[in-house]
C-alpha cells in the first residue's frame, strides 16, 4: 500500500487550518570552510522563535544526491511521490506559463526556427529572437484551426513557445521534430500508438498552418516541437487528504504545480506583502495554504549570498503576520536548496520547522541547517512532510485499531 | 524506477576525481559499558581532521538489525540493492579466490570427502584434510575433460574447493549433492530446468572422473557439490554511474566483488601502504578508486580490541598520501561493522565521512560513530553513499526542470 493509499483512508476533516510556507531554495552553504550558511547569517528572530516553539528537521526532497528541479521539488514537498508523478516537458513549459492544464490535453515545447528556400534549419532559435518580437507570433498562430480540436498557443520567452492540443484520446507518445542540427529539414512527427498518432497527425496540421503564417518572417519562419507531455494523472488534495487548499504565488510555474495538485490559486499577488494580503482575505474559505517566495532561490542562483541572506530576512519579517492568523499548524521551509556558492540548485538536504500544540520539543534554538540537523524531526524524505502536517492537525486516524 | 535507472539517467561525466577509501569491520563497540569503541579510541589525528572538514553520517548497510555478509556489504556500498542482486554461495567461493566468473559461468563449493567401499559417506570433509594436501589434489581434477564445456578447479581451504563450469546455457538451479550426513553416498545432482540440466549432466560427469582420479586417496576419495549459481547479472559502474573505476585491494575476495559491478583491478599490492603506491600509479587513469583495507575486520573477527584500534590507527597514517592526490571527493567509510566485542561482523550502522567542496559543515569534531549519529549526512542507507558521491563530484544532471 502507498502513502496516498493510507491517507486516503485515514484522513478526516475537522476545521483546522495548516499553512505551509515555502522559501524556495531555502537551504544553501557557507562560502568558505568553517563559514556559515545564507540562513545561519540571516538575522530572523520569527523564523528563530518558530524553531525553539516547534520541531525541526532535514527533509530530503528526492534521494540523497539527487538534486531536484522545481516540479518534482515542489511534488515531492506536497507529497507526491516525484519519480512516479513525473511531468513530461510540455506539461510543464504549458505549466510554467500559467496555462492549466486538462486531462485531454497534450502539451509540446515549440521553438521559432530560420528555414531557408528548401525547408532545412539554418537557425535553430532563429537568430534568438526576442520576446517583444516572438510573442505577437506566438499569438498570431492562435488563428490555426483543426478539425475536432482546440488549440491553444502561449508566447513563454525569446524563441520559445508553447502549444497545447485538446481532445479525447490525444497520446503524448510522440516523437521530437527538432533534428537537433542545421542544414536538414525538421522531422515529421511521429506516435507510438494510435492516440499518439492522432496527435502527431495535429501537430503535422499546426506545422503546416503556422508555415503559411509565419511565411513573411525573416527570422521565424518555421518551428520545430519537442517534449510532447499530457499532465500526469494525479489525485488532487481533496481526494487524497481531504484539503480545500489555496496556492497563493507571484510565478506562473507555481501556481501552475500547485494546480496539478487540485489546490486553487487564489489572488494576482506581485510581492509577498500582497501573498500575505491574499492569505488574511482567504483565510475562511480554505483548510490549507501553500505559500510560495521566489526570491531565495532566485538569488542564491546568482550566486549572490549577501542577496539570498537579505531575502531570508524579508521573507522572516513576514512570519508575524501568518502567526496572526493563528494556524493550528504552520510549516516553514524550500523545495531544494539553492546555495550561493553553487549557484544552482542542489542535493543538499532542506530544513523544515513545524509548530503545532502538538510538536515535541527538541532543544533547537534557531531555525538553520546546522539545528536542524539535531531536530526533533531527524531526516525524512520530503513525500512524509504532509502527512505530518495533518496529524499535527489532528485531521488523520489511528492505523488500525 | 529504482536508483539504477535514475542514476543512469541522470549521471555525467567530468575530471572529477572519487576515492572510496574502506576500512573493512570499520564499526564497532566499547568493550565494557560507558567504554570507547575501537575507532573512538584510535589515535587518527588524519581522520579526524577530514571529519572537521566533511559531512559525516551512519549508513545501514541492509536494513536496521541485519548483519552484511562481505558480499552484501560491499554490493551496498557500490550502491547496488544488497537483497535484489544476491551472490550465490559458488559464485562468492569463485569471487573469494579471485575468479572472474563470466557470464556463462557456473560455480560450485565442493569438498572433499571420505567414501568406504559402498560409496557411503564416512567423513564430510576428508578428515579435515590440510591446505597443503588438498591444493594439489584439486589441481590434479584440472585433467577432467567435459564434451562442449570448459571446466576450471581452483582451490580453497582445507578441504574446499570451487569448480566452475563455463558454457553456453547452463542453468543454476541444481541440488546439492552433499546429504549433509554421513553414512549414506552422495546424492546425484538435479537441474530444475532444461538449462540447469545441463549443468547437473555436467556435474555427474566431473564427480565420476574425479572418482577416477582420486581413487589412491586415502580420505580424500570422493567430493560434493554444493552452492550452483551464476554471477548476478549487474550492471557495471560504468553503465549505472558512467565511472572508469579501479579497485586496490590485498585480498581475492574484494577484487572478485569489485570485478562483479564492472571495477578494472590493478596492481597486486600485498599492504596498504603498498595499496597506496598503485592508487598513485595509476591516479590519471580512473575516475574511482576502491581502496580495501582488511586488517580492521580481521582483528575484530578475533575479538582483539587493541590489535583493531592499531589497525585504525594504520588506515588513519596513510590518509596524508591520499589527500596529497587532491581527489575531488574523498569518502571513507566501511563495508560493516565488526565489534571486537562481539568477535564477528554485526548489523550496527557505520560511520561515513564525505569530504568536498560542497560539503555542508556539520560541527562534528571527530571521525567516530558517537559524532557521526549527529553528521550532517544523518542515517542513510549504504545504496545511497554513491549518488552522494557522484553529486559531490558534480556528475549528477539536475532531476526534472
Amino acid at each position: 500500500m502507498d502513502l496516498h493509499s493510507l491517507l486516503r483512508e485515514l484522513h478526516k476533516r475537522n476545521d483546522s487550518k495548516i499553512v505551509l510556507l515555502v522559501a524556495d531554495g531555502l537551504g544553501g552553504l557557507p562560502m568558505e570552510p568553517g563559514g556559515k550558511t545564507e540562513l545561519e547569517t540571516a538575522h530572523k528572530p520569527n523564523l528563530d522563535a518558530l524553531a525553539r516553539r516547534g520541531s525541526s528537521g532535514l527533509m530530503t526532497m528526492i534521494k540523497p544526491g539527487i538534486t531536484p528541479g522545481s516540479g518534482p521539488g515542489h511534488l515531492a514537498m506536497f507529497g507526491y511521490d516525484p519519480i512516479r508523478y513525473q511531468i513530461g516537458r510540455g506539461a510543464l513549459e504549458a505549466t510554467g506559463v500559467g496555462f492549466a492544464l486538462g486531462p485531454n490535453d497534450v502539451a509540446v515545447r515549440c521553438n521559432f526556427c530560420t528555414l531557408d528556400a528548401q525547408g532545412r534549419i539554418t537557425d535553430r532559435r532563429a537568430g534568438r529572437i526576442s520576446s517583444e518580437e516572438s510573442a505577437p507570433l506566438a499569438i498570431r498562430l492562435r488563428q490555426i484551426k483543426i478539425a475536432g480540436l482546440e488549440v491553444f498557443v502561449e508566447p513563454v520567452k525569446e524563441h520559445r513557445f508553447v502549444v497545447v492540443f485538446r481532445g479525447e484520446g490525444l497520446g503524448d507518445q510522440v516523437t521530437d521534430t527538432d533534428p537537433q542540427a542545421t542544414g536538414v529539414p525538421p522531422l515529421d512527427p511521429v506516435g507510438a500508438d494510435p492516440a499518439s498518432q492522432r496527435t502527431a497527425e495535429a501537430a503535422k496540421e499546426f506545422i503546416r498552418q503556422a508555415r503559411q503564417l509565419l511565411a513573411d518572417q525573416p527570422h521565424a519562419n518555421g518551428l520545430t516541437m519537442r517534449g510532447f507531455a499530457k499532465r500526469p494523472d494525479m489525485p488532487t488534495y481533496e481526494e487524497v487528504y481531504g484539503l480545500r487548499a489555496a496556492a497563493i504565488a507571484v510565478y506562473p510555474m507555481y501556481k501552475g504545480l500547485a494546480q496539478l495538485v487540485g489546490m486553487k490559486v487564489v489572488g494576482s499577488p506581485s510581492s509577498l506583502k500582497e501573498e500575505i494580503d491574499v492569505l488574511e482575505q482567504v483565510w475562511n474559505d480554505f483548510d490549507f495554504f501553500f505559500v510560495h517566495f521566489k526570491y531565495t532561490d532566485s538569488r542564491g542562483e546568482d550566486g549572490n549570498f549577501e542577496a539570498k541572506v537579505r531575502m531570508i530576512e524579508e521573507f522572516d519579517s513576514i512570519v508575524p503576520r501568518v502567526l496572526a492568523l493563528k494556524p493550528s499548524v504552520l510549516a516553514v521551509t524550500g523545495d531544494h536548496s539553492t546555495p550561493s556558492k553553487l549557484a544552482s540548485h542542489s542535493w543538499h538536504p532542506v530544513p523544515v520547522v513545524i509548530v503545532a500544540d502538538s510538536c515535541r520539543p527538541d532543544g533547537c534554538q534557531e531555525f538553520s541547517e546546522s539545528a536542524a540537523c539535531r531536530g526533533g524531526l531527524g531526516h525524512f524524505e520530503a513525500i512524509y512532510l504532509m502527512p505530518l502536517l495533518l496529524a499535527h492537525a489532528g485531521r488523520l486516524e489511528k492505523f488500525g485499531a
